[in-house]
């Protein structure tokens, strides 16, 4: 390789060098030329107005392949290109749009004669140029918090005050006994500090304030889930078992100690075989009426009660659900108190406990499994509010079938499931937080040489992260007024509480899991250690898809739910004319709606709430009808309504998925109305329009099937979302800072990580 | 509650009691029955060829609401619906379709009357059904696993014996120290069988052989992921850049050492505050001409090298990159030779190693930190195959252009790119087995009393299972093709094979995390331990998506190495030109399905490997020529190549999974061709159509945008997958044994939990 010694030609060839330096560098950014490529761009490159025989001498020398220039010959040429007046180069952000800037013609003219060159090489070629200053939020963030904590400000103040105390500083450098025993030590002190009794009755030490109660557990979330889990499988749990399915009797002997925690319990329904199938759990306990005793038995090992958290090594008391059989006749699924370990903490006679062993998370929480090899417990252990034995052995009940007592016993999980759904949240909370402040600061690459961008600014991490902050700020809308429905006893509807606590834990689990995952990867290699918080997190919730029942069973029972209520809505009409009226109706609210709403595509039609709330209503009824009318299709061809469910599962989860979004984007928008100030209520609207769209957008496809949208609208509804996206990027950390996370749990101080 | 003691009415009564049990047991199944309802139901009810005054006195009895039964009635009752003689109850599935069965009749009657009922209480009336045993697999799961394994299978087989030493058995109570100190022993026994080396020259005491190696490395994957990692960045990354980055000077002094692992090696490219973005990595490494050595440095916190493997601990030696000064002048990324750590362990003068400290996975791995304070290196320590510094100070390169240079380096990650896709598959392997033998052998529920259904017959079950164990297979061909190639070094265009590795790599990262999420959660509470193992290989794996290239970043590596073979492709042809060639291409392939491909729904078409090419090279043509549309629109206004691309990425995402799709389906298929034995050919084009079909029902509204489906088509579609599934059902255990995993590694011996 000759080298070209001399990087300073004459004045003629140092003016046409100047213009032509883009061209050249480009042209050896692949490493080689051969003569007929160097013939090609001689060829094809414009003159640019100098003596044509000073630019054939220049390209010849510059652009002949027996001679390629040195590195460092291309390294002059880059300073050459990067020293050339501003004027002359591109491309500061204002100036873009005054015709073809210079260099990117270079690259044209060389890829046009090559077809090479390209992206990669020209961003080492161009000036620097200037990002400004990241906008100043446009609201708020202690405002923000004030609005969306509302009347939990308070409580979560009082939990965030006892959380600071060093008991909860956990450690990473443990093992999973010693963090076990730091998780029973911290509820310890929360029940110390009463937070395990607000639910109960005063009269035993509790503040009887269960919105309270869900609000001071779900704040428990933000600091370790093994210690959130481990409340809430004593407090909730246990001892919501013993109050709700137990009487006076047993909330005299039993509360008590338990809002102290001097009676550590556990909630034994789930068997190795049977989780989600709780009617069919095997274990027994059959009446004697000559001892007035009920014996507990694990028939086989497939009946031993299994994953119960504080069995392997906390619980002395445990609500085991059984079977109940009195005088050779079988009365369905009970709940019994049994005595597990005495106060040393030795197995009590006849029962077999043994531990989980490592969980994928929880580590702080000692699950376990519980054989009963005839366990005997005194006739009073029958936790009896809906149904008794009496001392001659006859079973008594207020609800005579045993359907309904089953399904009113399994209400009692509703405040579990409402506070998983909570935690949840907070999780999902949590992740973004750490996320998007990782995002809006770290920068990678950069756009020609300028300062690098941050990683929010790049499309595809704002699609990963700011819809799912939309849909956290929507969800906790709706977990917020379901709480306090929940609370107020005259609230309505239990069906319909059950129905919205189940389908909203599904929802919420699925959201923290997939919000957590694009966390974890938005914050790439540091998002692997534990340090960074997201991954333990991410560990420890992702059985909330699982316990507190199985999403998909729950999706399930929305959806029977929503079927039951067509059937009561319409009273005596018989199924199948109520199907072709559903249908009717919902044809006619699309026609209604078409062909303008289906073709609209302007953004102030894509951001209305009119439009979202009527796109989501659509689908929930259409997909309702269009169940009703395939389950009756079903049965008419003599499937029995089990089977009929079944084979339309996935219409089911598919509805109930529909009708809880429906659900959230309603609270959303009741609480995006009722905000007074304006600078909040403007980012709030775009939260949840950027939710709304989002999730129609992400099931465009239904939408498209069902002739709702027009492909162009689907397009819109796309572009719109990436444009709600760049026009929140300014706000997003404002938004989390509106979460009002303690610095500590999303600084890498607590991390529970086992080693 | 007045008791009905006399539960044996006259024989006419009980005839009618008979007949009337079902609506009856109905009737009170929600606890509580008005007069109006009960008189309402009377009203309903079909009489049934009784005799009018019996079914009035019955019934007056039965649905008094002043009386109701007690639960000892209503279990009478249910035992009497479930006594009477089949014919005359519902219902074995081959009856089906033979008149309206009387137990539904009945709820229907009940509904019709009150609106209530349902579902749940018809599944504890009905008899009990049969289900018919498990149909056998339709072929041998030993020869689909010969024909799948094809030239790996000896390979294999030698790795997976040595895997069964003592030294494998990685037991769950142990610390992290312990943990990696027994990976390190694991790999020492691989590199001992000369497993290290089979990549390497004979010369050195290697195999020479390329593929040979990637199948022994992704062999491992089966084992235990702490022990894949680090033997691979050891051998893989260290080793293989010395041997790539280095000449014959390096390879002498170095290889023999490198495959007996005497000399552990870290990869040490990664900083602190630059991951993707490698170009712009900040350690310095100066010349020295007086000394004739480099000077590596860090010049602050962010420039340390960070999540280095083998660096807490073992690593003695690292290929570090830095910035290359050369006498003031800036040469860019290089890569240098720098000892680490003396023969007892202890860092080098300058060197400064850190932990990274707990992890989300990988806890075998040892990763750590790397600060250089002007640690000097000779001149020969520079890996110089594609640049040297002369002991005079000049710089010379056989690859003028900088970034050419770069770029050609950084292809020496692709053999990495690739062992990370294949080893990416074989944990969706191991998640699939282990939660589709869960799944086909735990039942949950039932129908109509009868036995509980395996979770592997619901629809949700199969849907969340069965298309990734369909996409696994399809992968899988294309991995194999793809490193079949790679090893043979006349095996075609090197960029093809990059981007290949680049988008394999993200596509199968990506789909082992979703496979083993979908496989965890399919599991249950059971999914959540660690001695089901998918848990602890989902976390190990979580990284796979981050390293060797973030997924992202590799999409749009992909991407643009589409726009440029489309401008290679069309030589001198202006972009605007060629862009409207293409997208003309595209329509008139549209056109050419037209009308009879967007509406054809009959099974034959929906499974014909033609379509679902022809869709799958539409989608990837079409969003080719769009993008290249919108790229030049955006340059047209102004905008740099690079900005234009942001502006683009999810666009640019999007086009890379669609070629990445499409090139696999295109392997599988040929696959599935190549298949001589008709038993595993007809499995396997079942496998084909549900891998092709089911990634086209995920992106159904994309084609119903672009009007290659009509809407019926994209609901046939979806049906047509749940068909496919449900023929698949019977298949897949044979399907997973087919992968021929080792019993030890999926039931639960090998545990890495830390503790």
């Amino acid at each position: 390789m000759a080298k070209q010694k001399n990087n300073t030609p004459a004045t003629a060839d140092d003016a046409v060098l100047t213009q032509f330096a883009p061209l050249i560098y480009v042209a050896w950014a692949d490493g080689t030329l051969t003569k007929d490529e160097a013939a090609r761009i001689r060829r094809h490159v414009s003159k640019g107005g100098h003596a044509e025989d000073v630019v054939a001498r220049v390209l010849k020398r510059w652009l002949n392949p027996e001679a390629p220039p040195t590195p460092s010959d291309l390294n002059a040429l880059l300073e050459r290109i990067r020293r050339t007046p501003r004027d002359r180069t591109p491309v500061a952000p204002a100036d873009r749009g005054q015709g073809q800037p210079r260099v990117i013609e270079a690259l044209h003219e060389v890829e046009n004669a090559l077809g090479v060159g390209g992206v990669d090489t020209l961003s080492m070629l161009l000036g620097r140029g200037q990002t400004g200053p990241r906008p100043a939020a446009s609201f708020d963030p202690d405002r923000m918090r004030a609005y969306i904590e509302g009347a939990r400000a308070p409580i979560r103040e009082r939990v965030f005050k006892i959380l600071h105390r060093p008991i909860f500083n956990i450690h990473r450098v443990q093992t999973t006994s010693l963090y076990r025993e730091q998780v029973l030590a911290c509820v310890r002190e929360l029940a110390r500090e009463g937070l395990g009794g607000i639910a109960f009755p005063s009269e035993y030490g509790g503040a009887a304030d269960i919105a309270g109660s869900i609000f001071a557990f779900e704040t428990l979330a933000f600091h370790d889930m093994s210690v959130l889990v481990k409340f809430g499988v004593h407090f909730g749990l246990f001892g919501g078992s013993v109050y709700q399915l137990g009487t006076r009797g047993h909330h005299e002997k039993y509360l008590r100690g338990i809002i102290t925690l001097d009676l550590p319990g556990c909630f034994a329904m789930t068997e190795s075989a049977h989780g989600s199938n709780v009617r069919d759990i095997e274990t027994t306990a059959v009446y004697d009426p000559t001892s007035r005793e009920f014996v507990i038995h694990t028939p086989h090992e497939g009946a031993r009660k299994d994953y119960i958290g504080n069995a392997a090594l906390h619980g002395r008391i445990a609500t085991v659900f059984a079977q109940l059989e009195v005088g050779g006749e079988s009365h369905g699924v009970h709940a019994f108190l049994v005595p597990i370990r005495d106060e040393d903490g030795q197995p009590m006679p006849g029962v077999r406990l043994e531990d989980c062993g490592e969980k994928v998370g929880l580590h702080g929480v000692d699950n376990g499994r519980i054989h009963f090899d005839n366990v005997r417990v005194p006739r009073e252990n029958l936790l009896n509010r809906f149904a008794d034995v009496t001392e001659a052995g006859e079973y008594v009940s207020s609800i005579p079938s045993a359907s309904r007592r089953f399904f009113t016993m399994l209400g009692t999980l509703v405040a579990g499931r409402i506070s998983v759904a909570a935690a949840s949240n907070i999780a999902a909370r949590t992740g973004l937080a750490i996320a998007i402040r990782h995002a809006a600061t770290r920068r990678q690459f950069g756009i020609d040489d300028g300062p690098e961008l941050p990683l929010l600014s790049y499309i595809s991490m704002q699609r990963a992260l700011l819809p799912r902050l939309a849909a956290t700020y929507a969800l906790d809308a709706a977990l917020y007024d379901l709480i306090l429905r929940y609370a107020d006893a005259a609230g309505g509807d239990v069906r319909e509480i059950e129905s919205l606590a189940a389908g909203l834990k599904a929802y919420a689990s699925r959201h923290a899991m997939d919000t957590l995952q694009a966390a974890r990867e938005a914050c790439g290699g540091a998002g692997y250690m534990m340090q960074n918080r997201i991954g333990g997190i991410r560990e420890d919730v992702d059985v909330f898809t699982t316990f507190e029942g199985a999403n998909a069973v729950l999706l399930q029972l929305v959806a029977k739910s929503l079927i039951t209520g067509l059937r009561e809505q319409f009273g005596e009409m018989r199924v199948w004319r109520l199907v072709r009226y559903v249908t009717a109706r919902a044809t006619s609210a699309m026609a209604e709606k078409n062909p303008i709403a289906t073709r609209r595509t302007d953004p102030e039609h894509l951001r209305d709430a009119d439009f979202h709330d009527a796109a989501l209503r659509f689908r929930e009824n259409h997909l309702l009808s269009t169940l009703a009318r395939r389950l009756k299709a079903r049965i008419d061809r003599g499937a029995t309504p089990v089977e009929a469910m079944n084979e339309c599962q996935d219409h089911s989860i598919s509805l109930a998925q529909a009708h809880v979004e429906r659900i959230i984007h309603e609270h959303f928008r009741k609480r995006v109305d009722a905000c007074a100030d304006e600078s909040l209520k403007r980012v709030l609207e775009r939260l949840r329009a950027l939710f709304a769209l989002e999730r129609l957008e992400a099931d465009r496809a239904w939408f498209l099937e069902a002739g709702y949208f027009e492909p162009a609208k689907a397009k819109a509804i796309r572009s719109e979302v990436n444009t709600l996206c760049g026009e929140l990027e300014g706000d997003a950390l404002a938004l989390v800072d509106a979460f009002g996370i303690p610095p500590r749990f999303t600084e890498g101080q607590l991390v529970a990580a086992v080693q």
